[in-house]
């Protein structure tokens, strides 16, 4: 790995702190990924991205602020990049996914936060990220308590543009969330200094659609009986699709598939025949959070699609890219992002749906509703999940868990057991 | 106490279950009030009504349903009863503040819902409390993750309404606000098979106005340095504002306050020269959780106002009462309404000026700041609200609890010794 601690010097980072955490980074991916069989050549690029994740995007995103573009971070799947993207400017996810930046959060957040928001709040305050250094302003949204009132802390140390997302699905809240995208827009324009055409918002739009296309391809491939990625490899995929410069990313991704085809073609597959298909539904899973993947497919399992923000979430649903006008495209835009069934909207009877179709799909042997601790919207939700799941004979399994690793044993022996009752039905 | 086991059969309740909190609660009453010297006269009725609360309001509904009346249960100061009102309905607060109904709400809640919100579901599904299975439906709102979520669970047995609360206070906000008032007031005209008429707007905006006058009447009062009621007596009437008849509540309140008000010119005071004047600011305290005055009052403090749902929140600013349209009623209510001050808007600024405004008024010595365990909103917004008031100079302390009174003992010892460093401050 290169040396960056000058890049990090200059972005006001705590560079001290920070070795610590890519100190431990290495050997964690090692453990989990690494040890991995038969994974495709195609994912070398990926394990690239996450050896050199604090040094190579991080010197990109950059480069393009010396050359005046500026940098958005977001936090959330319904921000729509088609904006940010369409002004010449680069939109980077922000979310933490590790206990390292937890107790920095702590200091100013309740306890009782759940571990992903604690984790971005502590990454920006006590300087040991340089993706939260770097983005010149932060897109929140009004997604959960914890959010919501997180970004007024944070708005003291970055500039904050919050999003007012609808809670509820009705004909005037798609109306609502279009006025939001295009407040978003002005704000954008206004702080990049750029104009959101038409023009560039179409050419946008099919950017973010060929990510979004990528990754459903490679999903896609995650139906075959033959399994030819395996679930970890496609979660750090799915990852990196946060992050990544967006053609890259579907150019890589896309070559991945080439090489997952012919796996599927000549019968390949990670798992031995008969290993049970898991589908992970729930709260995001925050690079570099894999632990439950990891349980999961060291316990004699696979995991076959995230019914998550970093999963189907993320992709499912294009953008129309039949609009010519500015305000068409605003209005494709909420339309496709509405679309999106989050715990954050009620009702949200979509989101059962979309795991009831999505189990048939993937042809799902089960299911485990996993909840990042205090996150009470998929916590409650989760009542209605299991509740559909077991009237539907879907065996499911309910895990709340945080980023720590004190409950992995735990962890690890119920999904066991939940694998060897599904092995034994 | 009458007996109205017939009536709690005949509504369906788990009779027995409830007798077991019949059977507490007047020790529980007797122990915080009937201990208290120099009381009023004029709280005799409300002792009345606390001794006979599932008794006599609950049947004065059910004699209103005989003739044809509705009645919506609600849970947040946000929802406009004057609409109810004016369709010649009748609104009731539902919120649980006993610990008695929360085993019931973690049946289907996660544990780590705030106490209010398990209660409430509780009080329903464990059908153990009268106005709970009196309200024909119940209007729920999307102020915070718990309630949104609980909504879901609780419409499976009651026909409940949700208002989609705006997370901001733009102008837009406002004109969301009215049109979801809008569209309540046609479900509330559907359900009752009544016409909301400018003509009964007026009287039912007048009616609610005269609550909140008789409200900010008692409240003033409390400012004066001779204290002529307890902090617990002003909760306790904080508390049956919600439940009661309003125009008797209003009468049986300015007839208190005109007590009050010769004691103020008598110079009678029910504490001590010196005492030190506490406002507590945070989340409510509904029925009958009178712990945290009981607390204060006992180790030698006053609390002197409630920045709280059950205190200002519910009663500072009259709707205007010049408006002849339903349409120009409606904006004025939304108005009203936007200006109430909760955690669950971001930002909120408007309630630590509140607050410091408060102390002003009320020559405040001390600040509590009580948080409702997993209330992420209050909590996270204490850190701003702790921390104006050290940036005001004015003593506070920071407390989470629930309905519990296993932290009894402590929270003395925490109270107790706040209050001595403010006597010898």
């Amino acid at each position: 790995m290169a040396d960056y601690h000058e890049m990090w010097k200059d972005l006001g980072m705590d560079v001290e702190t920070h070795d610590q955490l890519c100190e431990v980074l290495p050997q964690a991916f090692g453990d989990v990924y690494l040890s991995q069989e038969n994974r495709p050549e195609g994912m070398d690029y990926f394990n690239f991205v996450v050896a050199e994740i604090h040094g190579v995007r991080p010197a990109e995103l950059i480069e393009h602020q010396k050359k005046g573009g500026k940098v958005f971070g977001t936090f959330c799947v319904y921000v729509p990049d088609e904006i940010v993207f369409a002004a010449d400017a680069i939109a980077t996810g922000l979310c933490g996914g590790s206990q390292f930046w937890v107790p920095g959060g702590e200091k100013v957040l309740p306890t009782n936060t759940c571990p992903l928001i604690k984790a971005s709040v502590g990454a920006r305050l006590d300087r040991t990220c340089p993706f939260f250094r770097i983005a010149d302003m932060y897109v929140g949204e009004t997604t959960c308590d914890g959010k919501k009132k997180a970004w007024e802390i944070l708005s003291e140390d970055v500039p904050v543009h919050v999003m007012n997302l609808p809670q509820m699905k009705r004909a005037k809240d798609v109306k609502a969330w279009a006025e939001e995208i295009r407040e978003f827009k002005d704000k954008v324009e206004e702080f990049t200094g750029n104009k959101v055409t038409a023009d560039k918002l179409a050419a946008s739009i099919r950017l973010i659609n060929g990510k979004r296309k990528a990754l459903q391809r490679l999903y896609d491939l995650r139906k075959n009986e033959k399994l030819p990625v395996s679930g970890c490899d496609a979660l750090l995929i799915s990852q990196i699709a946060f992050y990544d410069d967006p053609t890259r990313f579907a150019e890589m991704t896309n070559k991945l598939c080439d090489e997952l085809d012919k796996r599927v073609e000549d019968g390949v597959s990670v798992v031995a025949d008969g290993t049970k298909r898991i589908m992970l539904t729930g709260t995001p899973l925050a690079i570099p959070n894999w632990k439950l993947h990891n349980i999961v497919e060291t316990s004699g399992g696979a995991v076959v699609c995230e019914e998550m923000c970093t999963g189907t979430r993320y992709f499912e649903h294009l953008v129309d890219e039949s609009q010519t006008t500015v305000e068409g495209q605003i209005q494709a835009l909420a339309e496709r992002y509405m679309n999106i069934n989050c715990a954050c909207f009620t009702p949200n009877e979509g989101r059962i749906e979309d795991i009831l179709r999505l189990a048939k799909e993937y042809n799902v042997d089960g299911v485990i509703d996993v909840n990042l601790k205090f996150c009470n919207l998929y916590d409650t939700e989760g009542y209605f999940v299991e509740r559909a799941m077991k009237e539907a004979g879907i065996p499911v399994l309910g895990i709340e868990t945080d980023y720590t690793d004190s409950d992995a044993q735990q962890l690890r022996t119920r999904v066991s057991a939940f694998i060897e009752m599904l092995n034994n039905a």
